[in-house]
């Protein structure tokens, strides 16, 4: 749409007006992504077969852990598990016939339904980094993250065209109780965005009040009946479920709202050190929590999940964007499809201290894995830092343009007449140059992806505007971005329902900091 | 082998000997990339079966220039083409079926035998940044290249580990007369590494010089069995074959030296702006290239090339790391293994005029590109700078240390019983900690792929050292790498050979600048 209005501004003004149309805001959010090409597939159906197998005889033989939760260990002993003290052994076949009624896709409605998304079948969505306690810009460098960088951030992910959801924990704003902040959190991403947001995990009655609140933003009986909000559900791997996280599952699951259910794993150190050992380790974990969560509500909406670093056998440092992370992350895609369920994986991730090339290259790395293992759900697909430390309001905007290549590559290849270009071919000839034929002319706004960041100028203006590197040239990008920054409307009377709703949970509770 | 020499020095001594261990110089390389890993096929079937009729139809009813180049004419007139002046017409089916004589994969042997390469097939061979006239690095900034320069980048290639091939033109060494710097340039290919390098190609008598000095490095009877060097010629799109191209490839394809025949397209200006006409094109120049070389000698190795980038309508400047970019070099991979040929494309590309994020992001995205569409000969696979304008320093050894990412992707998933690791898991349990069981120990060598110029240091550490970003760390990197390397050794009497030879032929011509 911007561009068809782009191109109407662009008709009477010449020069000027093609300035005004590169200067226009813009708040358009591409769809989500629909992939047009095939996914790639590296484990051979020896390996699967193993794989699966293995992965039952570790829920059968080994068990799984549902910590300090009397509830859930009755709900597997009902559901045929064999219960021994806190571990749940689930009969070969068991977890898996579980988890066939949690739906291969959903829809995650947004308060304006343009933006809703249909997450699972070729579908990517993205969503940006959650979880860092610290944020770092060009300017104030590294620090503990506040509400304000909250956002921030929040608002950055509104303005920013490849990024289809809003996320949940862009940062922890450090500054508010601990017992407090999801509902400032929980604001922030409802009034300040429009796109599909995340609840919060750390407590059930947190939890509960993601529901709540999205009962008076979507209304009470639209929460009920659609999923207006997706939660990421760790599993404590190896092999545990803790009470809080199954708490909010629980939470969610009830209410028909979507968790992503994700071993979060170091390699080497929570799942064996070969790709293998640790496919076998995360399809088990995600088939006994996917099969719970179908305990609870039949049908209640799940992504599967993984998160995958390895780990720095010198420093006990977490890597990203390595070969053994990219190949968990297809292997995933291949299991979780057998699964029939949708698959969270990848991101913007790096353990670089700076948004530099160590942060690209292993970013790219991750990025480009996502895409094609067959990601539904991308969480952290821009803005992480430093393993998962920092939040980057460089790195974000960085990171959420390159997300356009993403829609690029998937879009895949066009074939039709228009697309075969042999008029062109022909028109130009042997030597000739295609820069002003009719089929360039025609084509050429939409052919090329183009950064909204990157530098592509002559090298003598670069270094005459001087010499800025990709950080300098985001950072600039961030304050724009922020000075442009427009609210999207809100009802007055759903807003101010809101705002009480948040001012009286507070006021109820003494400030908790730990 | 290092790893094996690195074990044996490490059961000694501890700490001291891990330490002289991590310091030890390498002259390890890896072999070339066998993939044990599926390419993606982004083409379907009706799309390939459109572009080949397409490309069968530009070459018959469109044809290609051959221009003054008479020989060429003729042989094409005798093979049963439509020739018209300079234009060739290739009846539609006859270009493919001279592609038939081309080997589908070849060696190319290196000094040192243990550095040959087999080109084609499931491999992939990477060697270095082609061309560019200015060098950059972290001091020095971006100035012209001199041959003290070029040398630095060929002992560079020498001393990293995932860089197969020595290259060819790694800069161009400025302050050499033009007509005698191939002489250089090779003498320091085949005495400052033994790694596999390629010709020149700016003139057929160069050509010819390069075949002579193999000659002498070889043997005069080994290369002409043998495939000792490997050549890039470039086709100046659209269809045309300019004669100094063609010269050398004539006087390599009759010597049974290898070329690689490769479109050089800045999509929009030597190739329509879609990627399906961008393939046809491609795809009927490779054909006619090809069938060529098979018309001056049938069986003389070839390399079906594609050097793609997109262009930016703003400012005209190519780009790089692009989604078209990607869906080109996938699709050129499907279309050039039904002509049974290897294939080379994709590499280090990027626009950045610093080795930064934008640097890095665009290089990852052309390097898994590459390596998942199959490429079997990756030219420029470290750096390429600011449009292949640059070689950087930096970027050399910081992309050289990526290269690794691939080969850890291409080995694909072992699922053995150690791979499987299930005792692992089992001794393990749910809750438990992978770090010191049995099976880590017992592999966290091998495990996982490890930088050798990233930062996985805790924030403190690397606070405290500086706060270096990936440019200053691969700037000493450079500096290390530069200080420990050692020359192979080389046969006195061949050494003494090829200085004689260089020196004849430079004191037989004048001085040419331009």
């Amino acid at each position: 749409m911007t561009e068809a209005r782009a191109r109407r501004r662009g008709r009477g003004g010449g020069g000027a007006a093609r300035r005004a149309e590169r200067n226009a805001v813009s708040f358009e959010t591409a769809k989500y992504i629909e992939r047009n090409i095939p996914n790639l597939e590296i484990l051979n159906d020896e390996a699967i077969e193993i794989i699966e197998y293995n992965a039952e005889t570790v829920l059968e033989e080994i068990g799984v852990n549902f910590v300090e939760n009397p509830a859930a260990l009755a709900r597997w002993k009902e559901a045929g598990a064999d219960v021994d003290g806190e571990r749940v052994r689930i009969p070969r076949g068991l977890a898996r016939e579980l988890c066939k009624t949690a739906p291969s896709q959903f829809t995650q409605h947004a308060r304006n339904p343009e933006r809703s998304v249909v997450i699972g079948g070729n579908n990517l969505v993205l969503a940006p980094v959650y979880g860092p306690p610290f944020v770092r810009d060009i300017d104030g460098g590294r620090r503990y993250a506040t509400m304000a960088d909250f956002e921030k951030f929040v608002k950055l992910g509104y303005m920013s065209k490849w990024l289809h959801h809003s996320g949940g924990t862009v940062c922890e704003p450090t500054d508010v109780p601990v017992n407090k902040r999801h509902l400032d959190m929980l604001m922030a991403h409802m009034e300040l965005s429009d796109k599909p947001f995340m609840g919060s995990v750390t407590a059930p009655e947190r939890a509960q009040d993601t529901v709540d609140m999205c009962g008076i933003l979507f209304g009470k009986d639209f929460v009920q009946q659609n999923t207006v909000t997706t939660s990421l559900i760790n599993i404590n791997s190896p092999m545990q479920f803790d009470d809080v996280m199954m708490g909010a599952l629980e939470v969610f699951a009830e209410n028909n709202q979507a968790a992503i259910i994700s071993p979060f794993i170091v390699g080497g150190a929570m799942a064996p050190v070969s790709v293998t050992g640790t496919l076998t380790q995360v399809l088990a974990e995600v088939m006994a929590g996917v099969a719970y969560s179908q305990l609870i509500r039949k049908g209640a909406p799940v992504i599967a999940g993984t998160f995958v670093s390895s780990i720095d056998m010198n420093s006990g440092a977490p890597t990203f964007g390595t070969p053994e992370a990219a190949k968990i992350t297809y292997g995933c895609g291949q299991l979780f499809r057998r699964l029939g369920l949708p698959y969270r994986s990848a991101g913007s991730f790096n353990g670089s201290k700076l948004p530099d090339a160590q942060a690209a290259y292993e970013t790219a790395n991750s990025l480009n894995a996502g895409l094609l293992a067959g990601v539904n759900f991308m969480l952290h697909s821009c803005g992480w830092l430093e393993g998962g430390l920092v939040s980057s309001f460089e790195k974000f905007v960085m990171d959420a343009d390159q997300l356009g290549v993403l829609h690029g590559i998937a879009s895949g290849v066009a074939h039709d007449k228009n697309a075969q270009a042999m008029d062109a071919i022909r028109e130009v000839g042997p030597g000739g140059h295609y820069l002003g034929c009719a089929h360039t002319q025609a084509n050429f706004q939409s052919a090329f992806w183009r950064s909204d960041v990157l530098d592509y100028k002559p090298f003598e203006t670069w270094e005459e505007e001087g010499g800025k590197d990709t950080y300098q040239l985001a950072a600039e990008k961030v304050q724009k971005m922020l000075s442009d920054y427009q609210k999207p409307s809100m009802d007055a009377g759903i807003h101010e329902a809101l705002t009480s709703y948040v001012a009286e949970k507070k006021a109820s509770m003494p400030d908790a900091f730990s």
